[in-house]
C-alpha cells in the first residue's frame, strides 16, 4: 500500500456523546497510527444501536481501504457490533472453539464461570480472523475484502491498546498493508516559546519534506513530534533529524519522549548521589506531587515544607522574621530564605522554593497575581528569580512548578558542561538575585 | 418539538485525529445537551478539508433535525467550513456589514487592524442569521429550512461556549424548537461504591420514568447526573427528586455540581472558624495540593509537610523515632504521631495525614503496595484507618487524599448531627485504631 490508505474509525460510545468521558481511543489510534505515516480521515462516534451502527458501517466501507470499530463485542445485550457488521457483509455468525477455549482460560484465572452471556463471545462472523486477547475475553476480529481491511477491536481501553498493538498492526503487516516499523519521535522541549523553537528549526525542516512536525505545547514544555509524511520514512532519516533538532535545541532539550522535567531532575540527581527538598508557598504541594509522582523518589526526595502563613515559614523553615515583615512573603529575599531553610531542615543538597500570588485573590501593584519569585539552593550557592504567569490559579501553579523544575534541570547541565548548546538559550525568567 | 430531535454533531479537528488533542468540544456539546433533554445521535470529527466537511454535511443534513458545526469560520485558508456549506446549499455568500462593524470594534479593542483575511468573517451565506460573537471575531451561524436546524460554531473554545450558550439555545428558543430551561442537576456522593448506590436508589428513580439517571464514577466519587429523558420535565420534578436522592444519601452526599471534596472542607472548616494542617508520607503533597487548589485556601490552611523518610518525620514532624522502628514508617502509629506532629507544628485545630506504599515499588506482606494508613487529628482526639487502593502510583495518591479529605468532611458533618443521615452509610475504610 504505497499510497496514503483511506482510514475511518467508528467508536461506539454512548458516553462519549453524553458528554461524560472524553475520546480517549481516538487520541490513541490517532497517534499510533500517524508514527507509521498514516492519518484518519475521518472518526464517528455513534450510539450502542444497531442501526446506528450499520449505517455508519456501511458508509464508511464503501470509501474505506481501512476500517477500524471500538468497541460493542463484550457479552452483554448492548454489545451488537460483532452481530450488526456480520448481517451488513452477509457473514454467518459462527461459533469459535479456538476462541470459547481462551476465553475459558481466562476466567479459570479470575475463577469466574463461563456463562450464557459470555459464550457470546465466542462466536465471531465466518470468514473473519480473531485478534486474540490476551488481558481480557472479547478477542479483535479482522477481514479482508477485495484488499479492503476491517480491524474490530474491543471497548475497554487496555484490551484495545494491547490487541491494536500486539495483534492488529501485526497482522497489517503480515498481509504487506504496512510495510515498515513504528517510526516517529518526540522531542520535549522547556523554558522555551513554541513560536521561537518553530523560526528556529524551520530551515532544518526544510530539508526534510517526507517528514511531518507537529508542535504540541503545554504549559511551557513544548512536545516536537516528528512522523513520516507518508509511509516509507526510513527510521534511520527521522532519527538523524531528531538528532540535529536536540543538538539545535541545547539546554532547551528535556528529552525524547514524554517523561517529566521532574524525573529528568530526579534522574540527574540520582546519578550524582544528590538528595533535593522543597519549600512551597504559592505552588501549595503540586511541586512536591510532581517529584513524587517519579516511582523512585524516595531516594532522592528528603521531603517538602508547605507554608501559607508567615508562623509557618518561620516555625518549619526558620525564615527570619525580620525578613518576612521588610521584605513581605512575596519576595525574592523570602523565596531564597524557603530555599535555604528548606536543604538545612531536610539535610538536601538541593532545594527549590515559591512564594507568589496564585490567584484570584492577593496580588499587589509590584507584584500582581501571577507573580511568584523561585528560590534555589545548591552547593554552589542560592538565588531566586522573579516570574510572571497568567492562567486561572491550577495553570500558575503548574507553570510554577515547571519554571522551578527547568531551573534546577538547567543547573544540573551546567554541571556537565560539555552536555550544553546555548544556541537558543531563551530564559523566562528574570533574574532579580544573583 | 416534541418528538426527540435527531442530532449530529459535525467537529473540524486534523489536530483530533493526530491525537494530539482531546476531543472536548463533544463532551461539552453533549453535556449541554443532555440537560435539555437531547442528545447527540451521532458525532463526525473530519479533516480541514473541503470534500470531506461536504460529504459529512451533505449526509447529516438528509437525515437530522439539527445539524451543528464546529470550527473552520476563522480567517485562514484552512477555514473552510462557511464557503463548503455555502456551496453544498446553494446560498451565495455575502458580505454582512454588522459582522464587519462588530468585527472592527473587537479588533480596535485589541489595537489589530483590519486585515484582508479577517473580513473574509464578515461574509455568511445568504438566509443565514449571525450568532453574534462577544468575545472574538467569527460569528457563529444559524439557518432553518423546512423545519431542519443547522447551527454553525467557531472552534476556540471560549467562542464556542459563549455562542452556544448566549446565541444558539436561545434561539432554538425562540424559534420555538427548544420549549424549556436547561434541566440538569447533578449530585456528588463520596465514599460509597457506584453499585450500591445504584441499588439503593434504584425504587427512587422507578417513580420517575421521564427522568434520565446517569452515575460518573471517578476516583471513589460517584456523580449522579439527573436530567430529562426528552423535552418536557417540570423543573420543579427534577428537584424534588434531587432532593429525595439526597436525603436517601445522607453524609454519602456531598454536594450539588462538580465541587471537590477539598472546597466543601475548607467551607465547613471556614464556618467554624478552624483551621488545618496535613503530613504527607505517600501522597507526596497531593493533598496539600487540593486544598490549596482551592481559592482562598490560605485563610484556613495552615501549612502541610511532606516527609518520605524517617528523619523528616522526626524532624519535621516530632514523630518519635522509637514508634518508626517498632512499627515501621508505614503503620496506623506513625500515621497519628504525623497527625498530631501537624497539628502541633503548624497550630492548627485539625490535621490529615497519609503513609503507606504507593507503589510500584516497595511494600510487606501485611502491607502491600496499595496500602495507606490515614490519620486524623482533631479537638475531639486524633485516630488512624488503614485502607487499601488499587492502581497505579498517581490514582493510588489520589485515592489517598480522597479518603483523607472525605474522612474530615463526615467528622465535621457529625458535628452538627441534624444534617446527617447513615442509612446508606458504607464506610470503605477499616477502622484500626479508635
Amino acid at each position: 500500500m504505497s499510497k496514503q490508505p483511506r482510514i475511518e474509525l467508528i467508536i461506539l460510545g454512548n458516553e462519549l456523546l453524553l458528554g461524560s468521558r472524553t475520546n480517549e481511543h481516538l487520541s490513541y489510534l490517532g497517534r499510533e497510527l500517524s508514527s507509521f505515516g498514516l492519518s484518519i480521515a475521518c472518526n464517528h462516534v455513534v450510539q450502542d444501536d444497531a442501526k446506528e451502527i450499520e449505517r455508519a458501517f456501511k458508509d464508511a466501507w464503501k470509501r474505506c481501504d481501512i476500517v477500524i470499530t471500538t468497541g460493542g463485542l463484550g457479552p452483554t445485550s448492548n454489545d451488537k457490533t460483532r452481530e450488526t457488521i456480520a448481517k451488513a457483509l452477509k457473514k454467518e455468525l459462527i461459533h469459535d472453539s479456538e476462541v470459547e477455549s481462551a476465553i475459558k482460560d481466562r476466567l479459570s484465572q479470575t475463577g469466574m464461570p463461563l456463562t450464557e452471556k459470555a459464550l457470546k463471545q465466542c462466536c465471531r462472523p465466518e470468514d473473519f480472523k480473531v485478534l486474540p486477547n490476551r488481558i481480557g475475553t472479547a478477542p479483535g476480529l479482522f477481514y479482508k475484502e477485495d484488499g479492503n481491511v476491517l480491524i474490530m477491536l474491543p471497548g475497554p481501553t487496555v484490551e484495545l491498546r494491547n490487541i491494536f498493538e500486539r495483534q492488529a498492526i501485526p497482522r497489517l503487516q503480515q498481509e504487506g498493508l504496512l510495510q515498515e516499523e513504528k517510526n516517529a519521535l518526540q522531542l520535549r522541549c522547556s523554558g522555551v516559546d513554541e513560536s521561537i523553537l518553530e523560526e528556529h528549526l524551520a530551515p532544518l525542516f526544510q530539508e526534510y519534506p517526507e517528514v511531518k512536525v507537529g508542535y504540541f505545547p503545554k504549559q511551557n514544555i513544548v512536545d516536537l513530534r516528528l512522523s513520516p509524511v507518508k509511509p516509507g520514512l526510513k527510521t534511520e532519516t527521522l532519527q538523524a533529524l531528531a538528532e540535529r533538532c536536540k543538538e539545535k535545541l541545547g539546554s532547551n532539550f528535556v528529552c525524547y519522549g514524554d517523561d517529566g522535567l521532574a524525573k529528568m531532575v530526579l534522574q540527574m540527581l540520582s546519578e550524582r548521589g544528590r538528595v533535593i527538598a522543597v519549600a512551597e508557598s504559592c505552588t501549595g504541594g503540586l511541586l512536591a506531587d510532581a517529584i513524587t509522582n517519579v516511582p523512585g523518589a524516595s531516594k532522592i526526595f528528603a521531603g517538602g515544607a508547605v507554608c501559607y502563613n508567615n508562623d509557618a515559614k518561620i516555625e518549619m523553615l526558620d525564615v527570619p522574621e525580620a525578613l518576612l515583615l521588610q521584605h513581605g512573603s512575596v519576595s525574592a529575599e523570602v523565596a531564597l530564605a524557603m530555599a535555604t531553610g528548606a536543604a538545612e531542615r531536610f539535610y538536601s543538597d538541593y532545594a527549590l522554593s515559591t512564594t507568589g500570588f496564585a490567584g484570584p485573590g492577593g496580588g499587589t501593584e509590584d507584584a500582581p497575581v501571577g507573580t511568584v519569585y523561585v528560590g534555589f539552593y545548591s552547593p554552589m550557592g542560592a538565588w531566586s528569580r522573579k516570574v510572571h504567569f497568567t492562567g486561572d490559579r491550577p495553570t500558575i501553579k503548574q507553570l510554577a512548578v515547571n519554571a522551578a523544575l527547568d531551573w534546577i534541570r538547567r543547573e544540573l547541565l551546567e554541571e556537565n558542561p560539555e552536555e550544553i548548546d546555548r544556541s537558543i538559550e531563551t530564559w523566562m525568567i528574570e533574574e532579580i538575585l544573583g
